[in-house]
């Protein structure tokens, strides 16, 4: 994996920039659409290719690793064979998932002992055999296994969990550097800063994650219910910390404004189950504002979703088809809304970039976070 | 509407036809995917044109009165505008899904009262305002209101719901034939014939449809519940009887085997929700048989659902990642095995055509059977 960084912004810290992975580039700043279990929820992969223009998607360790499990994965050849999905692919490293999914976990300085929410069986996740099963799923960018601490978090569970997440990256970092991966690509480790929302905390991770030197660095802990303002200020604390010339990624965020937020702050890289989930719900975002499709409103609204959003579903739909579906709760509601949804948040980062490169960022940025927060 | 007859087959009664109507030509025989409400379940419009290559679909008027409602749909200009299938669309009358989903319901000579599922709301289905409602929705193809009797039914009930169904038809087409389309196109009624499975009651039931000479002609109250032969039976004794120049659709079947022996017939059209059902529930249609996706024996065959159908989710997806889509209750394998299903039924169809047109239809359908009908 290597970044170029091509642009970076006068009148704020958003830049732009290339990660090329061995499944192809990745244009920065970028949203990743999360296939929580090998297919982001209720859309195909055509649809993510030619509609969405996805450029990277995740998948997520923990549900992979327990279904279809490692055994398929690896006779499929990895995850982008096994879901048909060529471009490059991201994984988490579970940790998020055991410590909000799974059953009676019990942590400790080797690991982590879980239950699985499918079927309580038993299972354990360690930094190391984290790696080793992502390396079975053979993602292209992989994360370092660390604590996700919640909102709100005692500084002194904050900092202990911290240090372990820190010694817990020491021992991916050795598992990875003596280890390769098994379908003949290259797959980069991405370490976490943690710290809940202390700066001194902060400030030390972000400082031990730099002087590890990887491929890209990830910004973990942050929209776990924290006021917007503090997930900020933690973000451009780390930001001017993190090296400028490795992709940032800030996990797990967020609403369009915060995105737009914190490209403004140097972040890269983002995800979040948000654009899929609220469409399931009859939640839309548009580039005029958001929508809530059980709304009456809605009835004989026979304009399109969303004319500015050249996908095929925003404008082939109209409003008031999509709250019948809503309200009759057909499947395929979940479907146009997501697809929607995925390409607003895909059309949403392209405008950025194509703003930083035209130096018109920051006031755009400021136009978009009103129209984007505005309920239509 | 215009049905020009151009094949007969030499070893059975199957033939090959087009129904003309004002939104485009349909190539019999045809089998009609059921979009309950507006909406093919799981399937975008966009599939349902290019991966499907469906010639019609069919609403559902006690559905589609009830939500959206005729205020919403007549905004929109009726059905066609407001889904945005601009091909030929076919309405039931609503009489099926009053007896089987709707509350307590009573019926008269003048027709059905009953309680919505959706609320509860009371609202009554005559012949006259079920022929109003059907112009307001716009299909191209309209039905009749009848009694849809259940298996088993007494004779004496069979006879009586009969004679009703014939009376409602003289009601039906005097409302029709003293009212137009409202937006611009032609809607034509077909009669539907009842009986049961007595071959008196459809003998009788025949002949008073066929002396009503309308542009085509239904076989109802079939595939409810009674034994293929039987529907066989009834389904070949009233064919014999309805004009041969006139299409033929057998409302409700069926199974890929049910609709070969049915084609053999002499039945032109078809409808079920068997594809799309039994594809939400994990059931596959193929041309090599059908497949539970539950099933373990899945797990790990990579090898694409159906080579044989030109449909972009048959080969581009495995069965080993459909069945993990399916054991881990993923939107995307409704969607995958609904358009599957659904391309598979089309297919069925279309080679049933270019066997009748080539003269080796009856071979083929007696492979076909066999084939259609095995477990794989
Ligand atoms: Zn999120
Ligand atoms: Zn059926």
């Amino acid at each position: 994996m290597k970044f170029i960084l091509e642009n970076t912004d006068q009148k704020s810290k958003a830049r732009t920039g290339v990660v090329k992975t061995d499944h192809g580039d990745i244009q920065t700043p970028i949203f990743m659409p999360v296939g929580t279990a090998g297919s982001v929820k209720a859309v195909h992969q055509r649809e993510l290719t030619y509609d969405i223009k996805a450029q990277i998607i995740l998948g997520n360790t923990y549900h992979l690793y327990l279904r279809p499990g490692l055994d398929v994965l690896e006779k499929a050849g990895g995850l982008h064979k096994f879901n048909g999905w060529n471009k490059p692919i991201l994984t988490d490293s579970g940790g998020y998932q055991v410590f909000s999914l799974a059953g009676t976990r019990k942590i400790t300085e080797e690991g982590v002992l879980f239950k699985s929410h499918i079927d309580g069986s038993k299972h354990k996740f360690t930094p190391e055999n984290v790696m080793d099963i992502q390396r079975s799923i053979g993602a292209d960018i992989i994360m370092a296994f660390d604590e996700c601490t919640p909102y709100p978090c005692e500084f002194g569970y904050a900092r202990k969990s911290m240090e372990m997440t820190h010694r817990w990256l020491k021992r991916c970092i050795d598992q990875v550097d003596s280890t390769s991966g098994k379908y003949g690509y290259s797959q980069a480790l991405f370490p976490i800063v943690q710290g809940s929302v202390y700066k001194d905390l902060r400030k030390q991770s972000a400082e031990f994650v730099a002087s590890c030197g990887r491929d890209g660095n990830a910004i973990g802990g942050l929209s776990v219910g924290e006021p917007a303002e503090m997930m900020y200020e933690m973000t451009e604390l780390v930001t001017d910390i993190l090296p400028g010339d490795k992709p940032r990624y800030l996990m797990g965020v967020g609403t369009p404004a915060n995105i737009l937020e914190c490209i403004a702050l140097g972040v890269d890289m983002f995800d979040c189950v948000m654009p899929t989930r609220n469409a399931r719900n009859g939640m839309l975002f548009t580039s005029e504002g958001f929508m809530n499709m059980r709304n009456e409103k809605w009835k004989d609204d026979f304009s399109p979703i969303d004319p500015n959003i050249n996908s095929y579903v925003s404008s082939f739909y109209s409003r008031a088809y999509l709250r019948h579906l809503t309200v009759s709760k057909e499947i395929l509601a979940a479907q146009i809304a997501s697809v929607h949804n995925l390409s607003f948040y895909l059309w949403l980062v392209d405008e950025a970039r194509e703003k930083i490169k035209a130096g018109e960022f920051a006031v755009w940025k400021d136009e978009m976070v009103k129209k984007v927060s505005r309920r239509l």
